[in-house]
């Protein structure tokens, strides 16, 4: 389908407008290291990951059930010898993740800006809606979006009902991002464009193996691209 | 105003749709009872609400910011001498919590029904968009309601971006809620409707002392009583 129809183009927002996976790494990193004394590191890193994938269904994602996640994990590593110090020092970096400073994806900054000129552009994250708020004020960016969409999942059946609530048809939709399962795939599905930006660090729950071979499908390596085709 | 303009009616979630604050109300209470021995439960329960508001610009509203701030609270009361299994329990309790059953508030799906008939009816609430996702669903509510809107916090300046995001006048909005700080001053004071239904339980956090006087307000003591106006 053409490119000409789309009209709203929605863009993820970790990894896609600014750096957030990397903050995750430095924080897994850390603690493997404050409890390297009960478990191995890379054990320790798997144990969290575990307990992540367990507590996604009731927590959802973003910092908050990350911070939980690491506290019940630390207790489950050390069984349950680790010290309250140790805990205050996980609520801490939790803390400290919520206020990260900003840093922009090259390019995006001036892509937003040509682009907000003739679509109508959204903000579209699974992430936590105040902390996604505060990130996009803080990111200078708020200006180029109509408005955020915030998603529980990135599904199809989420996707439908973003298209159906923006009030327009689904080939008139173009979604950005980094991840193929959340940002691409769901989307190519349900009929709509899907552009992908890789981000050189992608979340094990969120890598796909299969490559993309889709008419609405295209992939860049910078966000400037995007330019050369809308 | 005539109340014959009105075209979306947004009801918040929590104690308007369904029993909330009763939970918040019992897992405080088990808290201070579970640190009993290192403070009275009235001095405990004070320092947790200090923490919890502390945390509130950086955590936002809901059941993981409060299980942080349990957290958080118990290191802070025990002076950093609670164990590793009490906080255990205090992560167990959140997660409790998060899948307490649903307990409408009485006569709300009645009216609802009558409602959804006549206007577009939208779910505003400042709470966490899984935890909201997940009740609604189970409430049996889902139908009634156009989409969810979630908000960071209901201020005039987020009202005033809904109604503005719904496509509507702000004559043509009205806000449905039991709380007069979040549901029904800023929304009178953007020139919008708001209807008060009082739940019998209020969070310290929500509760305002003036008595409102208004030619939009009007205050119920039950949900069917709305379609004795709409």
């Amino acid at each position: 389908m053409p490119l000409s129809k789309i009209k709203v183009i929605a863009f993820d927002a970790d990894d896609t407008l600014w750096v957030n996976e990397t903050f995750f790494r430095k924080a897994e990193e850390e603690f493997c290291e404050l409890l390297e004394d009960f478990m191995p590191k890379e054990e320790a890193n798997k144990l969290l990951f575990d307990v992540e994938m367990k507590n996604l269904p009731l927590y959802g994602y973003g910092i908050k059930p990350f911070t939980l996640s690491l506290i019940e994990a630390a207790i489950t590593i050390s069984n349950g010898s680790t010290t309250v110090d140790l805990i205050q020092k996980l609520i801490e970096k939790g803390k400290q993740m919520l206020q990260e400073p900003i840093e922009l994806i090259d390019g995006i900054d001036v892509t937003l800006d040509v682009l907000s000129k003739k679509y109508r552009l959204v903000m579209a994250t699974k992430g936590d809606l105040l902390d996604q708020e505060r990130k996009l004020i803080n990111s200078g960016l708020e200006k180029y979006f109509h408005h955020i969409e915030i998603v529980s999942d990135k599904t199809e059946k989420q996707y439908s009902k973003l298209v159906k609530h923006l009030d327009i048809n689904v080939e008139e939709f173009l979604m950005v991002g980094n991840s193929l399962k959340s940002d691409v795939l769901p989307v190519l599905n349900i009929g709509a464009h899907a552009f992908h930006i890789p981000f050189h660090t992608t979340w094990v729950h969120e890598m796909v193996e299969e490559e993309v071979r889709h008419p609405n499908f295209k992939s860049f390596t910078k966000a400037s691209q995007l330019l050369d085709y809308l």
